[in-house]
């Protein structure tokens, strides 16, 4: 009898990483879809898939398709494939994944309020000048996208000081923290916030978000007269024609985006010149195989046992 | 009968600042010397000096001088003044100074274990690449100077899960830190520092410390491979040469300086240029003249009520 299999089609360059997936299924055939040998493998073997950004259609192709995992915590990048079979899909909570994103958002944060830019250019140009610097009790941050990693950024963010906002689906409680809820609630928020930090997965309600009408609904009163806006959610979420003249007319006095509308971004965007725009190539922060293998591992070894799967997504949410 | 009066010597561009001190000491005349006007007055009125980096015999011109107060919390500024008269010195504590400095010190560790100037070249290029990134666990950071101001940045680096160490004159016991103390344990305090962070103030014993045979005495089984230097204490702690050499082969990994042995940093000066070095203008942070002269005024009282200044300088240890 034919082993069955699970899939790896993970989109990440070094294709020695899938030796923790081999490791943690001894009971499965492992198919890595970067590999041209493995695509030859019987399509109805395949029971599970770990996918990142799946090609349309692909994931059609397995008839005993019985779950698929996610390599991230968000699952837009599964919903793409308008061919998407009708089985259950797992998102990747990975505790390892929080850490990293607090730290990237935390030196955003720092590096926009600190004008470490404008310090750059000065040391470019051998220029020794101080500059006017508000400490972080005089800026506000609106944390958009407020679970688990908003919260995590926000419990780090706090011992500096900052004023603390939320945003999110659903009311939160959460000490130091206040909390806004909803599209109704969305005015306010911008309102009372100097600095956005988006952690928005992509959904339906997400698209698009953050455009011209939420930029200029953000607060010129904070410490340089115009607010500044981080994304480490989602690309989709953000309308870049919007960001970038805003920056060019000074409605927005900064920003730092890890996530774009196209990745990687092309070398042609006018984005990567605009000043005061800090881009990473959306890295702040990167699943870990063997932390994602131990997940996958977990979710079957439940699967099999009638026990059931947990993180499961919601396809009418969206997440 | 004249009013008594109190020098100011700020060494602030902003001659403008001195109103907070106009209005937080209605019973002394006020003499800037930063204006030409206020050179002209009788010598004998000043009691009291707020000072910053004083010219060597300024204060000794003053026969009824009470009190000088330092412009920040170190004094090396004034020791430099051979002809220093022997009265009493008060260092300014503010907890202004604390914020800011914390935001600094937080900024460039994320900052250079986050590998920011990377990727700030990258967008340069419109490079997009991921580099491989370990995250704060990994990360031994080690507190020279561990004071109020070390602590305080100890408690804001232990959320993102640094392990860290501080060390000190006299033991200090910081929970969720490993104290070192003195000169003897200084070699086993750098075996087990990736990233060394320096808030020592400028004493005989710190002069220099920062040299070639400290540097060669951090660990290199940090996950870069060599370690990284953060001082935002003085700049005669350290060694510039030293650090230099050490950048440029690779002893050192990077390197944040907030101070210099020559402040400003000469034009011509080839730390400028260094990769990863990141530079900032002796702005880590900046006393705030109301707080500093509310402070003035309150030891001014104590002072003149009997109740006896606090903060005192003690000379024979220098700080």
């Amino acid at each position: 009898m034919t082993k069955p299999a699970i899939l790896l089609d993970l989109k990440w360059e070094n294709l020695t990483l899938d030796q923790p997936f081999r490791e943690a299924f001894p009971n499965l055939e492992v198919l890595n879809w970067a590999k041209e040998e493995d695509r030859s493998a019987e399509l109805s073997t395949v029971k599970y898939a770990i996918v990142w950004a799946p090609e349309t259609g692909l994931l059609a192709r397995f008839p005993n398709l019985e779950v698929i995992f996610s390599v991230g915590a968000g699952v837009d990048h599964i919903f793409k494939d308008t061919q998407l079979p009708d089985v259950e899909i797992v998102r990747f909570v990975d505790p390892m994944l929080t850490g990293p994103m607090v730290e990237w958002v935390v030196l955003q944060v720092l590096m926009q309020m600190r004008q470490q830019r404008l310090y750059d250019e000065q040391q470019r140009r051998h220029k020794w000048q101080e500059l006017p610097q508000p400490s972080a009790p005089k800026f506000r941050i609106g944390i958009m996208g407020f679970g688990e990693l908003g919260q995590a950024c926000a419990a780090q963010l706090k011992g500096f000081g900052f004023t603390l906002n939320g945003w999110s689906q659903s009311p939160k409680n959460v000490d130091g923290v206040t909390s806004y809820c909803g599209l109704q609630e969305l005015p306010d928020f911008l309102n009372n916030t100097d600095i956005l930090v988006s952690l928005l997965p992509l959904t339906q309600e997400t698209r698009g978000l953050i455009n011209k009408q939420l930029i200029d609904g953000l607060s010129r009163e904070g410490p340089f007269g115009a607010p500044i806006v981080i994304n480490a959610g989602r690309g989709g979420s953000q309308v870049e024609a919007d960001i970038l003249s805003a920056l060019r007319d000074g409605r927005l006095h900064g920003a730092s985006l890890d996530v774009f509308e196209t990745e990687p971004l092309p070398s042609d965007n006018q984005l990567w010149d605009q000043d005061n725009l800090i881009i990473t190539p959306h890295a702040a922060a990167m699943s870990d195989p063997l932390a994602l293998a131990a997940h996958v591992a977990q979710q079957i070894e439940r699967h099999e046992t009638g026990q059931g799967l947990q993180y499961l997504v919601d396809r009418k949410r969206g997440y």
